[in-house]
């Protein structure tokens, strides 16, 4: 294990997390709350640590994918850890495990709350909160990739564990300026949607923090309601938005490259697209008797759908309320979630995509034996390593699932609640039904369940194995003496 | 597609059947009621059609695997269509819908009941109900099988596709002698069974009926209150009987082959056996305080973690109102099911353990990427194939789970109900939670439902394949010209 670059990417991202503190710092200033020390003092000692760490650059920068997992997984604990501090600090969220817990939610981009009351939060606080999203949303690691210059086979094994998807493509040779282009692409969706916004009539603060929300597709919003008191142009301008996060950044590297046609061509988006207005049409119907009309039931339709297939989390209807029907399309949408290397998280529509085409394929060999298929993907064989990890995702996915149900069953809500609530932790979106429904939070599960639950948040939207590597135990231990094992192997 | 072959073997299906009917008429003819010609007519009506259609073997017997998974799903339409038919006749379930359910409930051990009062049906009526279960427990085909030689290749097809578990051990050379040998090993526990009730001093009707219940797995039961008025020690008997039911069958044959020291090497009874411990001890402890004594707890637990780890669905007790954590475990169990080459259902607990040992496979990659290690089984290395097709089978399995709980859903019953049904019904189980309870059961659903309900109980004891092959719409077109499709795509 190369412990001297672990504490050196470490000490980066406390560095980094320093320099946006700087942001709540200058809304309090603004907004003439007494809290902004709060945000020095956080901030001071974040680079104070952060300095210590990475002031020297590690001669060796060879990072194996354990280290690359177990590096990413332990710079978002420590990225949380600090970041929830300022919360207890002005007393916006007194209770550490709490903060921790909102500020988990924040930058996995969940959307999860613990809060009863968003309104009663400071302004500093409530844009802290939002911008945790925009961070978590394209990642602090990649972000860091972006700003310095790293060594190929290290930075690789460090984006594969923060980027979503069964399969990190470099969209250009250099990781750097995959990296960077990434953060390039991202910071123009926002600054259009913060645009759009802003000309709809809405103030600058609520146009900032709720963009942050959407395009990290986090879903902290800053009024109880959260989308719902907003006009219906403001509604579809946040329901589009989400959307388009949820598309594969792809999709975008090629329309700026000037090849539309194949951005046009991408598999994984039409499906995605396919899923939402099917969903939308579905739920349009379905809740048309209850809704005043039938443009309102397709608002309501399409900014549900859009929040919930991007695991944004933002709500304009209690669908708790909504028919078992549209509920249960909800429900399925959670699981299957946005496209890979999108902000977006759930199992992925490209995985849903591997996943019903080797079905196809099995089902065609038990009728066809002597029919030979491979499965492609935008005309491309999909490699079998990527169709096993797939695989292997979908069981290590499930078996997370059930015992995190099983463990938090001990505070004795329903079942609907505690399978829901995992589901939409895991997955990273928000509200679920029942006690966990967009009408209410988290708040009433015990300390014991909260941390399941963050768990359940740090493994949706790192994938799930760097968190898992962090409890294999043999990680921990010295470097393994390869040669010795092969050879035990193959005497017997 | 071979359809001499397929009409042949629904033909002896029809005729096993019709001598089967014979068994309800001798009980109404003990118990006075009027009801036996009903049984009588359906019985000849059955042997006429089955006789006309097997009459003649066909020259050719050659069974494709889709044939055979295409013959199977049939045989089990057929049976369960034929085997509703005195229900409706004898005025014991007066809508066929509702008596077709009752029959697939029956056949494939499922034991879900929409029947509001079960001590309102004829004695005869309730002994064909409970004696489905055990012809559907070990399978009407392999029963075939088992009485005629049949040639090689066709039979073991078919005994694939009637058979449970990733893959089916011949336990002797010929495919005949394996069939009959797992008859002989059925019929001895059933017959052990019967033996120890009579002589805990329970009915011959109850000793019969209840022992159909527990060997097929199915959960059928003659009284509204299922097991929980009979005595401590009859549900002792009972449980342990469900337990040694969910055993895979390869164990029961080592035994008697005088290889007691290999049946107790099998790794996958190990773990069927530390899954009910661990299970029947935290539920003990979580029940305690609301049960009378420990020992009630104890028994109680004992009984229902037997019941639905084996998918028997029998219940001494109304778990609906246990707390949370214990209904939970009881959720994951229902899914995990008993031993493949049992009479239970499920996934099966060699599914699980191929699943953790790939996962366990996986992150040893990732942490030591060197290493090289290969998926074992009772010492075996496990084929790839079986890997492979477990992981196709959970992503079927999850798919048409979801797809069921979605269509189920527009009868507006809660998630958890609605979820539970469908899990209860696709793992061949019997109860669930909410309305579908053990204290409860589905006739609220309506026939749409029923039908998608029906559709889960046959793909979840056929193993999924055999019915989606029925939907394949080229497995009903001619013969393929193989080579030209071979053509084509080196073509490509």
């Amino acid at each position: 294990m190369n412990y001297r670059v672990v504490f050196y990417v470490i000490g980066l991202v406390l560095e980094v997390e320093a320099v946006f503190l700087m942001l709540p710092l200058i809304v309090s200033l603004i907004y003439r709350e007494n809290s902004w020390y709060y945000y020095l003092i956080t901030a001071a000692v974040c680079f104070l640590v952060g300095y210590f760490w990475s002031r020297k650059r590690p001669a060796h920068e060879t990072l194996y994918p354990r280290d690359g997992f177990l590096t990413v997984a332990l710079s978002w604990l420590v990225l949380s850890a600090a970041g929830a501090v300022p919360f207890v600090l002005t007393g916006d969220i007194p209770h550490y495990i709490d903060a921790l817990f909102e500020t988990i939610s924040g930058f996995t981009t969940t959307g999860s709350s613990i809060l009863t009351d968003v309104e009663a939060l400071s302004k500093s606080g409530l844009f802290w909160r939002s911008f945790t999203h925009w961070v978590g949303g394209m990642g602090v690691v990649v972000f860091i990739m972006a700003l310095l210059p790293m060594v190929g086979a290290s930075t690789m094994n460090l984006m594969k564990a923060e980027s979503p998807g069964p399969s990190v493509e470099r969209l250009v040779p250099h990781v750097r300026d995959t990296a960077s282009l990434l953060y390039k692409i991202y910071i123009g969706i926002t600054l259009a949607e913060i645009l759009c916004l802003l000309l709809s009539g809405m103030s600058v603060y609520e146009s900032l923090t709720l963009t942050f929300g959407t395009v990290g597709t986090g879903g902290f919003g800053v009024l109880n309601s959260s989308i719902g008191s907003y006009t219906s142009l403001q509604q579809y301008i946040i329901a589009i938005f989400m959307i388009l996060s949820g598309i594969n950044y792809s999709f975008y590297f090629l329309l700026i490259s000037k090849k539309a046609k194949d951005a046009f061509k991408l598999q994984e988006v039409h499906w995605y697209l396919i899923i939402i207005a099917v969903s939308v049409v579905a739920i349009t119907i379905n809740i048309s008797s209850i809704s005043a009309n039938l443009p309102t039931a397709f608002r309501e339709a399409l900014f549900q759908v859009g929040s919930i297939i991007t695991t944004t989390g933002y709500s304009t209807a209690d669908f708790g309320r909504w028919p078992a029907f549209s509920q249960t399309i909800l429900v399925i949408l959670m699981f299957i979630g946005a496209c890979a290397g999108s902000t977006g998280g759930g199992i992925k529509v490209s995985r849903i995509m591997i996943l019903g085409k080797t079905i196809r394929k099995e089902l065609t060999t038990i009728v066809h034996p002597r029919v030979v298929r491979k499965i492609r993907m935008d005309g491309h064989p999909i490699a079998h390593e990527t169709t096993r990890s797939t695989n292997v995702y979908i069981a290590v996915y499930s078996i997370i699932l059930f015992l995190s149900v099983l463990l938090i069953s001990v505070d004795e809500f329903d079942f609907t609640t505690n399978f829901t609530a995992v589901v939409a932790t895991l997955n990273n979106i928000g509200p679920g039904l029942n006690t966990v429904g967009p009408a209410c939070n988290f708040a009433h599960f015990s300390y014991f369940s909260k941390v399941i639950l963050m768990f359940d948040m740090l493994a949706g939207r790192l994938e799930l194995f760097p968190m898992l590597v962090l409890f294999a135990p043999s990680c921990w231990s010295r470097p393994l003496n390869v040669t010795f094992h092969v050879k035990n192997l193959l005497k017997k």
